[in-house]
């Protein structure tokens, strides 16, 4: 077993996936931010009235997801074929957003994912900080992917 | 208490920071990347040889200290004079990330400093991740902030 | 009477502002989205709903109102203090959009308030298109400006 | 009918192309910017010389038409095949803008379109701002589009 | 012979590459940096402890391959699937960069092994500025490339 | 005597340029486009026409100027006050590139300059490409630079 993206001599690369196959892919990424109670009921209320917390995370989770390749050094360039980004509140205390992205190509979207889905969630920190610093994101991880070569993977609760 | 970032109307903006200090900021944030502890193994393995998976992630998350504006809508675009990555191996199972940004302005780069750990961590996982698609980004929160009208803040145990 | 952005030969380069003075700059430009009127009736009910056409503009808006020297070849980067969208439905068949951008600076915004006006009105084609592929942007123009060594400009009614 | 890129509960997402087959499409768009007189014979003037003001507005065009997923939050990344921007002076107050892109895909090209030629327009504006900061940008519109489901547009006067 | 970025009139556009034919493309790039020998001695010394100057311009160099489109203004953007970057000591006084770039694309990659190669060189000059100001890149070249209409091409010496 | 990027375990970091004074800097930088005698008058010719060779390299340069920070991965954001590049044939073989960048900023911009001049060389390699595959990009070199703590700095013959 090795890591794929360092070279015999340990020198970081941009893997060939030219001679893999064009398939459907679909990545599926989650993460939690977790705040104060009062904060989650600032967002909500706010989101009664115009919904621009959450739209602002879904619009930037969206248009990172596109900048992925820009971001993660050895990210290959993909035509993405859609993205979803879903808000919800976690009540009391969280809020959990869950990206979905497809793509037909020769390698997977579990990074534009996994992207989308951590600058979604720094979008709502960055919206609420004023109100509440101490707001934490975690639990970012891959709930599945499918197509390509290595098959599906859905995470387990053991994990 | 309200949003900051929403108008009477409750829709989004980018709040003025131009009647605000010039003073001398610094924020300090912290991610946590947890693996299976035969991949902390080869990323040091990989890391005693040439250091490619923890020197990407550095270089990752301090470029993406300066593309923070290009990523969070409502983040001001900041001068920094200053942005470092720690990378660090917690064995058995993590590895840890720490980024310190500077600037002198009149808005802090807690923004930066969150935006960069969280690149550097979505690195480490896509170096790794042919190997372990379970990762998972955890803990990424402000440790610390100065400057400004706000006051420090250092993040307690408690929260 | 001449074009500043050329030199003697006629060559495009990028003005020096270094020994302009520093001062507080405000642009606010406009343009508006001419559509079918079932067109606006459709974002309104959406909007009613969620807000997500309106919101996306704003957002788009004001994210373009910062790429605008990645855009616009011989604009300054500027550390843009503050940045507004408003969208506003102008029943029976239009969208108008006032962009008002701020900076303390050696050079002033208009660009970044035309920038994000545009991309705020071509966000709202993009997103309306699939019904009403007619639409047109029209009136992109600015409004006023302060600040600078040319002074105040505020848009008549006779240009 | 409805707008493709709200889905059930009015949030935005990008909408899956992944489904639809790929042929060439193509889509031309096209912007007016209205000036003084004066200002379209000082560009001519300059024009004659060394072409910098028409040469600056086609180059930013076809670079725009290249980021429009950056700036259009719902846009696909496309592979562009072809970009090109006419820049024609309309004697005696206005210079119009054409913009042809095409690409073999599953989507088309009419954002690409759209925003190379506002970011054109644009770019006169800003080279021309100093000695006419009235200029107007207007009747920005797709002329045609063919290829893809929904099959050939031509605009038509009426319109 | 004429230039095939020019049209008739000489101006400027992105030549259509969508009739072409896709095959399998590679492109070989080079560069030197010259240096003092004390130089390459302080950056082999920190390159012997942790490697981070190599590490990094092998990183740049591949972002910047990725940003190429952006960058030439009319390069096509095109979806690469891999790309290496080589960095050599050159005892006494240079270092030298190979870079490798692949596609299955309508159009080659040329410009993107150059641009790599020349981000690659500009990062070690970025990062050995401070003690050596002198440094020169010099041999930015096409080492050879493959695929495509116009066949194999292998630079040779007398070139 | 030390590599200024690396700290004491040689990892990269941006330097802290907080503390420094800011003062007016100038950078110049210079670059050579080595090609065949024809391809010179092929430019030189189409440069009569229309300018476009030469004017897409002077924007591509300016552009590039302003994109250093995303670029080169230790280079501080710098709110760049002007940019030039000069394009000039050098008969019979080459085309010369020199570009002046100027800031009012705590630290330089040779960067800007150097990768602004590898940019205007690349595009004119991209532009002719078709007819001459062995041009070399060679010289690329800071002239001179002044302003900062370092004082001035001039190329002399011998380097």
């Amino acid at each position: 077993m090795e890591l794929t993206h360092l070279d015999g001599e340990g020198q970081a690369f941009m893997v060939d996936v030219g001679g893999k196959e064009m398939t459907e892919r679909v990545a599926v990424a989650a993460a939690l931010v977790k705040m104060k109670p009062e904060t989650l009921e600032l967002i909500l209320a706010g989101n009664i009235k115009k919904g621009d917390v959450f739209a602002s995370a879904r619009i930037a989770g969206i248009m990172a997801a596109k900048r992925t390749p820009d971001l993660i050094p050895l990210c290959h360039p993909i035509p993405l074929t859609s993205a979803a980004v879903e808000v919800k509140p976690q009540k009391p205390d969280a809020v959990e957003i869950i990206v979905t992205v497809k793509c037909r190509y020769t390698t997977g979207v579990e990074m534009e994912a996994l992207t989308a889905a951590s600058v979604a969630a720094l979008t709502i920190y960055d919206m609420c900080k004023a109100v509440d610093r101490g707001m934490e994101i975690t639990c970012l991880r891959l709930l599945s992917k499918s197509g390509g070569r290595s098959g599906e993977y859905h995470r387990t609760e053991t994990e």
